[in-house]
């Protein structure tokens, strides 16, 4: 298996299992846990593909879906083990974010040719796996917490598109984006690293709006 | 008109009820009415055609938003008559969602030949309607009920995979799917059916995790 | 320029100053600007694009990208100044709808030959951009206000497709078809216009019901 298959089946996998710990925070079912698996597991992917238009990478190989249910099923029987599993559910996160804007970045610039469209791709597809967790499972938005988040995946999308784009091969370029990507959010979630929010004061609720 | 077809309009039209009562829930104006009306209804069916990359059924058929249209307006002037609107709500999306599942099913395993695409096809457009309605109306999400849900779902398209591939007609696959994933559901709804949940504790806000 | 790439430009770059200004509220660092920014900018148009399946515009012309992200950084150094935001985001949020409901039922018209498709995917496009940003930044979502919203991109949008097929020239009936538009949801703004809403109770809590 190449780098980029790795990063591909890595991703969909951690990926799964932040949704399967959110299914476990709120206390759902076993399908509940595979189905918060199924969809934060490949639902960047898919947004990605469709936005491409290529075929969909899970309707070709039914291999990813395979791998979010086992992901599913094994959280069920062991997150009852994790001190924090929000916490866990962050790291990993951390991991599949990585990976999916190598990933991403590199199915951009292949069915595009476009360093802008790469870039955006891979930002795009790190972060919505997450972003629809959240939203489904009724948890805080990923995005709207204080440290770094949409950066870590930017700066991997960037890395992948300049390496590529300077020669190197795609497994170098791979790894290099995911390490950069995963020490910027890692570096996010241990030291609290945030850049300077917007300094105003926060938006007033809109019904005390005249 | 044969049972495939009935089944779709039949799924389309009572999840347009379904984002109708939603509407009517949150006192919105005819046109609010109108808006979820349509999503509900034909929001899962137009995931599921993008993913599977043919052609969107409604653009292809405007029936299908005439009918929205006409739950839309039909519901606005009857929905004050009834005694729980919720309740009727929940009952109309387990029609829905289950002719959905038989449907998803047929149309995942036409376009792509595959048991395990048709079975997902199935699971998620039966259930992404209702998920759509509740994000949009702002209700608590019918995936994170505690009745069974997604299994009713996901054992309707499961019936249908198995059925077709054993050689029985389409219209017997439909109805046996269609039954399946409705008296799982209606059990749910009426007797509490549910799975045992993940056993561990609930999660904490995240706010309160170090 | 003409007046319906000069309408695609002007929507998509009020649209991507009301993420910006939701990420304001949400006091995010100046990725999150851009990410809001992006999101909401090209949002509803993507979703238009791939239901009629073709191209996603910004992916052909990286233009669009560009647009958003200059206007995340501007929003990021002069929101402060503002007296409301979240005014300004409503009143932006109404040119972007206005355009977008004009150009969505261009598109249609031009991809599927059909007027109830065009309709339907201008009041979507134009109004789906705003549903996305709310959803993302966890605001109210706009659709549930009190005042006329989605009306107006219906009416913007079938007055398009009517001087469409009256024959006029595109420029004039996208300046129609805007100032219709705006004139509905900008009267709503400003007087409070609201239809009759639904006369019943409002719904009680999922939870309270037996």
């Amino acid at each position: 298996m190449n780098a980029i298959a790795l990063l591909d089946y890595a991703g969909v996998a951690v990926f799964a299992a932040t949704g399967a710990l959110a299914a476990s925070r709120k206390q759902l079912d076993i399908i509940g846990f595979l189905f918060l698996a199924g969809v934060t597991g490949v639902g960047g992917g898919t947004v990605r593909d469709v936005i491409l238009n290529v075929p969909v990478f899970w309707v070709l190989d039914h291999t990813y879906v395979l791998v979010c249910a086992a992901v599913g099923v094994l959280v069920f029987f062991t997150a009852h083990r994790l001190e924090s599993r929000y916490r866990v559910l962050l790291w990993l996160d951390a991991i599949g974010m990585s990976a999916y804007a190598a990933l991403g970045a590199y199915k951009g610039l292949a069915a595009t040719g476009s360093p802008v469209a790469a870039i955006v791709m891979g930002m795009l597809t790190a972060t919505f796996g997450g972003i629809l967790r959240d939203l489904l499972a009724g948890e805080p938005s990923v995005l709207l917490r204080p440290e770094i988040y949409v950066t870590a995946a930017l700066a991997g999308a960037a890395v992948f598109t300049a390496a590529d784009l300077a020669g190197m091969h795609e497994a170098v370029s791979s790894v290099l984006a995911f390490s950069i990507a995963f020490a910027v959010r890692g570096g996010a979630l241990r030291f609290g690293w945030s850049f300077p929010t917007y300094k105003g004061r926060p938006g007033r609720r809109p019904e005390d709006i005249p």
